[in-house]
């Protein structure tokens, strides 16, 4: 069963739309009002993909498309009336996976829900790996700084200290970069860096 | 001008697509035969956006995305007439910025050509961000690797070895990791390093 949420935007066609969705015996229907708070529904139900129809999406949409996309990322379905490019490109940049200009009954949902999952994860796992590059790259520039002040304040050689922060990390079960973090933050403390 | 590549793959509605086309003024469109190599075509052409039109992505159109989407990345619409999950996974996977099953004439061409040119700008902005992480971190690694050999045989400290790879950058107009890297390079054909 695919939970569907479907945001009701008083758009023209909503009818449509959401008789072909109850019609549907695998998919579940959740209808919420387009004015509810949208991260708060998300929270409440947890679905598997979004649907929202509106006229076009305007600023408080977008806003919480955004909110949505940053803090609980789901595909998302838009069937707007009508568009122009920046809308387009506003939309797309808030984490909608298919939009959709005035071609809602026209599409055959099915493969347009397919088709927004499968762009959906194709995005998270670059999404995914990009933010692991970054991590990996903080954790080395932040490793570098507490070796360098325990190679300044313990007079250590590079090997030596960086062994002395891979010893902190596994004495306190955690991470290299995390122990070096820790360990700067106490120096700073202590007015002690530099 | 938006130059239009329509790459014809033999599909039912093949014809209703091209008049559509051709019926657009802001549009100039080259179509291509859906036998011919996609790479050679796009380097030929070098179309704004391409469109493609057959039954069904089979293996070898779903290769030579691939092949564009990684030597000369442009924004693709394919419709297709039917499609399953996986296949619909591949090829949003191969580049495909958007992809439409079985609602060729009834969609607004122009706005879906929008959302797909929208949608690509998007994708190749958070690829671009990932390929610059990923660089970023591999120079640091380089410059580490570097200074380690520097410090070990010049007896220098961490400092002094960044500093010296900084001028040698510098000197030749380099960036420091490249820097970084020729010098390890030109280390190991002397066997000297470790």
């Amino acid at each position: 069963m695919l939970k569907v949420m479907l945001v009701d935007g008083n758009a023209e066609r909503s009818d449509v739309l959401q008789n072909e969705l109850k019609a549907d015996d695998s998919v579940n229907v959740i209808v919420v009002d387009g004015s509810r708070d949208l991260m708060t529904e998300v929270r409440k139900y947890s679905p598997d993909i979004i649907i929202i129809e509106m006229a076009s999406p305007d600023r408080d949409t977008l806003e919480s498309l955004r909110t949505v996309n940053r803090e609980l990322p789901k595909p998302v379905v838009f069937f707007a009336e009508q568009s122009d490019y920046e809308t387009t490109q506003a939309a797309i940049n808030a984490g909608v996976s298919a939009y959709i200009v005035d071609g809602l009954s026209e599409n055959r949902l099915n493969s347009v829900m397919e088709v927004a999952i499968a762009r959906f994860k194709t995005f998270q796992q670059l999404k995914d790996e990009l933010e692991e590059t970054k991590g990996r790259l903080q954790d080395r520039k932040d490793v570098d700084k507490a070796k360098g002040i325990l190679m300044k304040h313990r007079q250590l050689s590079e090997e030596e200290a960086y062994q002395l922060l891979r010893k902190m990390a596994m004495d306190r079960n955690m991470k290299i970069g995390e122990a070096a973090r820790n360990f700067t933050a106490a120096m700073s403390l202590l007015g002690d860096i530099g």
